[in-house]
């Protein structure tokens, strides 16, 4: 089984059946890493790097562990100090990466688009570990698993997203990821945080926080970029707060068995609650553990290997 | 065998049968690291992450080296750039490396404490590589295995510790272990450097290097934290040196075959002299050798493997 | 099959047979690389550390795949956050290093002439990875290897190497090398750039790109360090570029069949024109696929062990 494509660059492009065979190769490597000895030789000689131009070690690793699990060799390729730093071109780092012969590429870049300049131009698998307001789509497809693992399905959810939406490549991905296997996606949060065109990626669109969440299944906090502050468009952190943190109380809008979720890392207080954060209805570290499981499905698809 | 604890957190904690188990074992590990082939499969498919929140790559590349002789996977989790930075508490970043099922966790942290706060809340195993002005653990292990290598026994010997006592995790965990397995410790240096309570810790204490030495089986000779200069507290440097650098002559003072201590990095010149540092009766190196053997049977012995 | 030397230190010391065997090897190894398992278990359990004091995350990696493909361990020891900052003298943290049994220790440093004061003092194989202005031994050894791999032999041909000779420890290596390979060497660039005592080398002195280029098989671009800019010697870079850039026009002169090679991280349209930098007769990716070879086969070849 494998996926008939070379790179992972978004959400956007996956069908349902493709997102279906993530989710369901994650769910046995979920196993695995649930074992004495975590680790499997599929990926023995194969060589990934990560290429980080954002600082994110949770995501870096993630990938890491997945990867070493796995048995592929890892390489850390830190910008601060590379020779990006020297005046080299983001293309001409790849290639000389792909020159010494590396199978995976993961990379983050604050750039919209950078992995798919990437992938267009290498041998070597590209995989999307963040693109600047793009997309996310690992973070994606850990969150679909972790609501199918609790709630057995996505269809026919109602899925609330919280928070800064505009700024929010987490939400992009989910919102491309959760409608396509057919849940009722709201989003919400203050009117300049909104997205112009949201509506036409067939979600709904709330600025007061109790309808939002009204009757929802699975609550999806975002987490605020406190750098953003003072910028125009958005409010004090205490405005935000007071509007759209997501406390016991309004959480209890949601139905009763409703799960929260963070793509972490979290900012108590701010928007979420330490009791909603901490709270029985959090999967915030079910969502970490299931991102190894889902990112070993990921390059194990992507390798072409035969068996797991 | 193993220890039956799920973490090391310092010595304070250990009782006498604990500290020969370590040692012992540690005795097997030192013989795998001088075979051709240095590596043993005890700890493959176990991932241990190297949190380290205060510089150090000596400390660091000992672990790093244990865990990979052991056949483990290693992380090192770096704070820079980390969402740490991102204003994440430090329980919440162990409990996502922990969500990504990491069965060791090794924390250096500024703060005291901190390796107690993630073994109480975490399943992970957490081996404290120092922590603020409290404890080091695996340095005085290794130490006392130094010790016991070379002396045959700890029991009886006169050990005197030399310098900056009271802002020294090193002199804590080694005056707690030391006692505990029968030495006679004595403590020397600056009076501002000597904490008020230390004797009911069951050492002696001088502020005369020549008296402190006088008779001495072993001279464990501290760092001088060059950071902590200009403090109230604090001496100048030459005066430092002049009255507690461990010279040739001073170390005459002591047994003819007393052994010669210091957990590096060294000031050459400072607390020691070059000679002396470098002379005959050095074991520094040696204790860096037994670093690796010491920490590889601290992560063996807290895995509960069966065997080696 | 083995070097008879502990150590990798610079090209002036090898002599012919040793270049041939190490070029040799890495054919095997370059097979190696290409294979679905890029990997053999040669130096299982054995421990390579980069010790790097200068920012070179492509050259740190090309060792540190090379390393991982031989199934070593490998160690990065940054430079910053270390105990160098703490005062340690070089000699120290190599010594600390050594003891913690490392077989290989890979340096680069701004000093000339540090690698040789390691191997000198350690019982660890020592690599230099660039010393100051001294040499880059491997970069000359891959540069040769493309070389012959492209023009079936180096004995007879004409390399031409531009740019700033003068601080250039990628062309000191090659002058070394290619000269002992009986290559006729030449070197063009600015004046200021050209070394007084280099014909004493074996190579001869043109100002004049046309006249340097004229006839050669090889020509060799060097990489200009911006940082050496408003220096006295140095013409700007807008000066540099008019008379120095390798362009189509200018490669003209050379054979038709010559072949364009760069160190990188490449400055296009600085010392070298995209059109050429990207065009058919370049083998700069070539030289970095080549790197991870000739590094396989120099840690190969000092390890000593028996079979590939």
């Amino acid at each position: 089984m494998e996926l008939k494509r070379k790179d992972l660059l978004d959400i956007k492009g996956l069908d349902r059946e493709e997102i279906e065979l993530i989710l369901d190769t994650a769910e046995s490597f979920k196993e695995v890493t649930g074992r004495e000895i975590k680790k499997v030789p599929t990926l023995r000689g194969k060589t990934v790097v990560n290429l980080f131009f954002e600082p994110s070690t949770r995501t870096r690793t993630s990938f890491e562990i997945a990867a070493k699990r796995l048995s592929a060799d890892v390489i850390n390729f830190s910008v601060s100090g590379s020779s990006v730093s020297k005046g080299e071109t983001l293309l001409d780092t790849a290639r000389n990466i792909e020159a010494m012969r590396a199978d995976f590429i993961i990379i983050r870049h604050p750039a919209s688009g950078a992995p798919h300049i990437l992938a267009r131009n290498l041998r070597s698998s590209v995989i999307n570990a963040g693109d600047g307001l793009h997309e996310h789509p690992t973070q994606a497809l850990l969150d679909m698993f972790t609501i199918r693992e609790r709630k057995g399905k996505i269809e026919g959810l109602t899925v609330a997203i919280i928070g800064d939406i505009a700024h929010s490549r987490v939400a992009r991905s989910n919102i491309y990821g959760l409608t396509r296997m057919g849940a009722r996606v709201r989003v919400a949060g203050p009117p300049a945080l909104i997205p112009a065109e949201v509506e036409t990626l067939g979600v709904s669109v709330f600025y007061d926080m109790e309808e939002a969440l009204s009757g929802a299944d699975v609550i999806m906090v975002l987490r605020i970029q406190l750098e953003r502050q003072g910028k125009n468009y958005f409010p004090t952190l205490r405005e935000f707060a007071r509007l759209y943190c997501l406390t016991q109380e309004r959480a209890g809008h949601a139905k009763g068995d409703a799960m929260i979720m963070h793509p972490g890392p979290v900012n108590r207080g701010i928007e979420i609650s330490p009791e909603v954060a901490d709270g029985l209805s959090s999967v915030i570290l079910e969502q970490v553990t299931n991102g190894v499981a889902v990112r070993m499905a990921v390059l194990y698809l992507l390798s072409g290997s035969g068996e797991i």
